[in-house]
C-alpha cells in the first residue's frame, strides 16, 4: 500500500464523517422542526438536503477512482466498497430526514395534536446510532456496530407503541386522523433511519470480521429482521 | 479481458436476473395474498424470503472476489461495483414484500374494508418496473432505465390517491381505522419498491453514460425525488 493510497483513504474517511455529521443534523432539525412548530427550519432542512446529494456523488465517484487507480486487495478493497454502501445508506437517511420536514409543514398548518414525547426520543436515539455506527466504521469497532444492531430493537419498540397510541386517538376522535397519519409516518421514518444505521452496522461487522451476520434473525428461525 | 472473466460476468448478470425474478414473484404473491385473502400464501412467501437473502450474501461476496482477483477497469469496475447496488436493492425489494405480506395477515382477521383496485394496479407497474430495470442493466439499455424513473412518477401518485381515498373511509367511520393504515402501510410498501428500482435505474444509466442523473429533480429545483 503507498502512503498516499493511505491518506486518500484516511480523506476517505474524514468525508464519510463529514457526511454522517450533514445526516445527523438533517434528523435533528427536522425534530427541532416537529417539536418547535418551526416551517422555516423544515424548509430550510429541505434546500439543505442538496448538499448531502451532492457529497453522494462526490464520494461515490471518488471510491470508483480509487478503486480503478490503485486495484486494493482485502482488506482495502472491503473498505472502500463498505465505504460505497454506506455512502447510498447515509443519503437515504437524508431522504428520510426530509420526509420527517414535509410532514412537519402540514402538521403545523393544525394545532397540535399532542404533546411530543417518543417522537423526540426516538431522533435522539437514531442520531446516535448514526453517529456511533460511523465511530464503529472509521475504528473498525465492530462491539460499537453490535450496539447499534441492538438499538435497532429500541427504535423498532418504540415505533410500535407511538403507532398504537396514535391509532387510539384516531378511533376516539376523526378530527385527529390526518394529522395521526403524519405522525404515523413521522415515527416510521425515524424507524427507517434507524434500519439504514443497522444496514451499516451489519456492513462495518461484514468488513472487519469478514463475517455475514445480515439476516441473522432468518438463520435462527426468529421474526424477520428488515 | 479474459475470456473467463466474461464467462464469470455471465453468470453475475444471470444470477442477478434470477434474484430480480424472486423479488418480482414476492411482489406478485404478496399482493395476491391481499386480493384472495389468502394468509397461507402470506405466511409461506415470509418463509420464501429467506433464499432472496442467502442469494444477497452470495452475489456480494461473488463481486468482492472478482474485484479482488480481476481487478477489473473502466467498464468492468462500474460493471460490477453496479451489481452489488442492484442486489442491495433487490433484497430490500424482498423485505417490502415482507413487510406487505405481513399487513396482509392483519387484514386477512378482519372483514374486508373496500374492494382492492388501485392497490393491485401499483403492484403491477412496480413489478413490471423490476423486470425492466434489470433488463435494461444486462442490456445496457438507458432508454428502458429512463422509462422506469417515469413510471416511478406514476406510481408516486397512484400511492397519493390511495391514501387520501383511506383518509375519507377513516374518517366516516372510525371502525375502519386499523384496516385503512394498514393498507395505507401496504400501499407505501409498493411506493418504496418502485423507489428501489428507480435506484437501480439511475445507477443503470450512470453506469452506461458515466452521466449523473440521480438527484436530477433537484438541480431542475423542482420537488424532491426520492
Amino acid at each position: 500500500m503507498t502512503t498516499h493510497f493511505q491518506q486518500e483513504l484516511n480523506k476517505l474517511k474524514e468525508n464519510l464523517l463529514k457526511m454522517a455529521g450533514l445526516a445527523e443534523q438533517a434528523i435533528s432539525n427536522a425534530v427541532e422542526a416537529l417539536v418547535d412548530r418551526n416551517t422555516a427550519l423544515a424548509e430550510n432542512m429541505i434546500k439543505e438536503d442538496q448538499k448531502i446529494n451532492e457529497m453522494e456523488i462526490l464520494i461515490d465517484e471518488w471510491c470508483l477512482k480509487l478503486l480503478a487507480l490503485h486495484q486494493p486487495m482485502a482488506a482495502d478493497l472491503r473498505f472502500i466498497t463498505s465505504a460505497m454502501r454506506i455512502n447510498t445508506e447515509l443519503e437515504r437517511i437524508g431522504d428520510q430526514a426530509v420526509n420527517i420536514a414535509e410532514r412537519v409543514i402540514s402538521l403545523n398548518q393544525e394545532p397540535q395534536l399532542k404533546p411530543y414525547i417518543d417522537i423526540p426520543r426516538m431522533a435522539l436515539i437514531t442520531q446516535a446510532m448514526v453517529k456511533d455506527v460511523l465511530d464503529s466504521f472509521v475504528n473498525g469497532d465492530t462491539n460499537l456496530a453490535r450496539s447499534v444492531c441492538e438499538d435497532d430493537d429500541l427504535v423498532d419498540a418504540l415505533n410500535d407503541q407511538v403507532f398504537r397510541e396514535l391509532l387510539t386517538y384516531m378511533m376516539s376522535d376523526p378530527k385527529t386522523i390526518t394529522r395521526a397519519v403524519h405522525l404515523i409516518i413521522v415515527s416510521r421514518c425515524l424507524e427507517r433511519i434507524a434500519d439504514h444505521a443497522t444496514n451499516i452496522a451489519e456492513g462495518v461487522i461484514f468488513m472487519v470480521k469478514a463475517l455475514v451476520i445480515k439476516h441473522r434473525a432468518d438463520a435462527k428461525g426468529e421474526e424477520k429482521k428488515k
